[in-house]
């Protein structure tokens, strides 16, 4: 503590109010959507300029003070969570959009510019950035792990859309990686290696992310099911027909009794894909016809989308809300979401198994997803004081990573490993790619001041 | 060289006649594409399994030899260039299409496979790789330069298409990195930092490459304008508008000379796109109307593309040859081929301002692009001897670096840096930001084993 005493003392002069050592202050940043206990930092500090953090990582590192970064706190993995004897850095006040270059379909944002105050601010450009992961995450937050959401299937995820970075390494240089080119072969790949790190390696404070036209036609709607099966097979055929859906969502019958109640929707407790379609208005056509095609052969009703807005927002905020809507299934309860991707052809199986061993567990837990990718989510709910609950989630949660590990996926799509995943790490890659890991980060982090105790266990 | 004579007595019992240490053997690996100086390899080695790999990485490690991967030899910035005292590995036998996973659109290689040898072995499945950069390269090395090529603008590049790959390090350690799922936020992106590394952190061993489906409709033919500008504005307008071409390449006057002597064509010598267009019949249809419109506003002849097979082969057998078109210009001659990638708006810039440079410099030089990415590349056509030729020619490459980097593109789009373009990667990226790969290097390969020379200038 007392070298975060003598941090303080010599950044009081630049940093000012935006150095928070006060409790009442503090607190503020102690919020955090996951299940994972939220401490408090030690102090926050609140840059405003690129010159700000130089300042700050090189007295730091000088000091041997370690550093988190945050953004708006809604990552769900511990990703950003307190450290004990680190200064926290709240980079959500550098949130200017700082160009926007519609002729080269990019703009440059600083990383606490949220994903929907970016959709805004482009609204009269015709153009939108599409990486929609629910809740309204900052820019930094959501390349930092790799972050991707309901429309990934047709526009990738971040790893995608990122084009360059500019990062302040831990002993305060400022680099530039990337380019604005759509593509480079120049050299080793930094943007995609801090893209993902979850602030590591070093601190996002600028980033070059791919735009996109707004469709010329949108359709969307709900679609139920006779079974989830016939659900899961349905996405899973028009992920192999090549069918271009924007976004594709899946919501079993208890996600679904659970936005009901939230949202003020009446949709019947079914398996339900939420659907939407981007293109020509002929294109949106074709894809409706394709995918009604599909679906009818699994047990899906009649495929009704629509091409009203307020429709359609209504729709997605619902999704949106499916955190919150789960959480009130319970009073005082607490959500847990997992994260498993898996290959397209092992969803049925993997979403399935799910399903039976939450109920073999006797939990109650709504499965949804971003099942275009493989990508789906189980959210427990539970009380804090059920440990027997706790207990059995966690040995589900692990069951359904190991099924994911077998047959070739991952034990997160997009919220990163945070401290809750760094053991299915291991188990992922194998003790020999993580070593190699901690080699690179040991490289450009050498006294392990960056958001240490995230991605690897200490040692 | 006597390390090496005792690598080759330790390895001998498992390599045999895949040692070759004898000069007739060795000069076969002497072939390069590209315009610098062709070296000879000490001694080749042709592993045929990963064991094999394994064993000679570790031998090597402890021989204290270096390593240079070698594919089939096509690359163009000297890339696997032979390095004194080292071995050059030569993968092109490990050959085997290993898996084809149609329904999760992926296969798994061994990283001498070639692109055509793929596809070929894809014909059944009704899926194919898009990644054509022209040469029948190998997969290896596609990704250990991260190429693209012509398909880019609508499947991405090496990038966007590789899930995984396996890989031995410098020591010998065989990693896995990446899954088979479509996408992953667990840990560093080790899968991107391999590829585009140019063999200078590890061997790769294998790969799980991403496919997509064979196109229902295939429209593609040449397109013929009245000024390059507006050829190129075309290109610029088609991908601002979002139209969502598979392949848009640029020719300019020169180049379909040199095409229509080498390849029999008789197209007019103006500015020429040759264009593809996939989708299904209603889709490509619609992308036609609206290229169309687009080309008519900048002086476009009518657009002319065909459903032939044969004629659409024959067009990009052209397109394809265009190298060696280009050196059959000049009697004796050698090609040298730049590759710059600007943001889509610099084009017009970038390529009006390459052959004006071109023709003040008196060179004799044909212009081509993978234009729908802002990637072009100038064939200098010179002969070995042409000394003030070649002064000439690098002086314009620095030009057009030059631009490149003025305005946010980048000095290679495809190519990599190899030892052409060591300096250009500083220019381009910065001090800083160099010395952190260089960090990142040395904590993969402390002994600097892996292609030593290339990508860094050594110190």
């Amino acid at each position: 503590m007392s070298a975060l005493l003598g941090l303080g003392d010599m950044l009081a002069g630049r940093f000012g109010e935006r150095w928070i050592a006060h409790e009442a202050g503090r607190a503020q940043f102690m919020a955090a959507e996951g299940h994972h206990a939220a401490g408090m930092p030690d102090v926050v500090a609140q840059p405003r300029t690129i010159e700000d953090v130089q300042m700050l990582m090189a007295a730091a590192h000088a000091a041997g003070v370690p550093v988190v970064p945050l953004g708006v706190g809604t990552s769900l993995e511990g990703n950003a969570g307190a450290v004990a004897g680190a200064v926290s850095v709240d980079l959500s006040g550098m949130n200017r959009v700082l160009e926007v270059a519609p002729e080269d379909l990019l703009c440059v944002v600083e990383p606490g510019v949220t994903r929907e105050a970016l959709n805004e601010e482009l609204r009269a450009t015709g153009l939108f950035f599409p990486i929609d992961p629910g809740a309204n995450a900052t820019l930094g937050g959501m390349i930092s792990t790799r972050a991707s959401g309901t429309n990934a299937v047709r526009y990738g995820t971040m790893r995608e859309n990122v084009l360059g970075l500019r990062v302040v390494l831990p002993d305060g240089t400022l680099i530039r990686t990337g380019s604005r080119a759509r593509k480079s072969a120049a050299g080793y790949d930094l943007t995609h290696l801090f893209a993902g790190s979850e602030g590591t390696l070093g601190l996002i404070v600028e980033a070059s992310v791919r735009l996109h036209g707004i469709p010329e036609a949108v359709l969307a709607g709900s679609w139920g099911f006779d079974s989830l099966d016939g659900a899961v097979q349905t996405v899973i055929e028009t992920i192999q027909s090549g069918v271009p859906v924007a976004r594709m969502e899946l919501l079993d019958p208890v996600a679904i009794r659970a936005c009901n109640a939230y949202a003020g929707l009446t949709l019947a407790e079914q398996p339900t894909l939420f659907v939407e379609l981007h293109g020509s208005p002929r294109g949106v056509a074709e894809q409706r016809e394709m995918l009604s095609a599909i679906g009818a052969e699994h047990g899906g009703g009649a495929l009704t989308i629509s091409a009203d807005r307020d429709e359609q927002r209504r729709l997605w905020r619902a999704r949106h809300a499916a955190l919150p809507a789960a959480r009130a299934m319970v009073t005082d309860a607490v959500t847990w979401s997992t994260d498993i991707c898996v290959p397209i052809s092992k969803l049925a199986g993997a979403i399935s198994g799910a399903r039976a061993a939450i109920d073999a567990a006797g939990l109650l837990a709504p499965i949804l997803g971003h099942v275009g990718d493989g990508n789906y989510h189980v959210f427990f709910v539970l009380r804090r004081d059920d440990a027997a609950g706790w207990a059995k989630a966690r040995a589900v949660n692990e069951e359904l990573i190991d099924y994911a590990l077998s047959v070739g996926g991952t034990c997160t799509g997009e919220h990163g490993i945070g401290i809750g995943k760094r053991g299915a790490l291991v188990r992922e890659h194998g003790a020999d790619a993580v070593a190699l890991m901690r080699r690179i980060k040991a490289a450009i982090d050498p006294a392990g001041l960056m958001n240490p105790g995230k991605i690897f266990a200490e040692e």
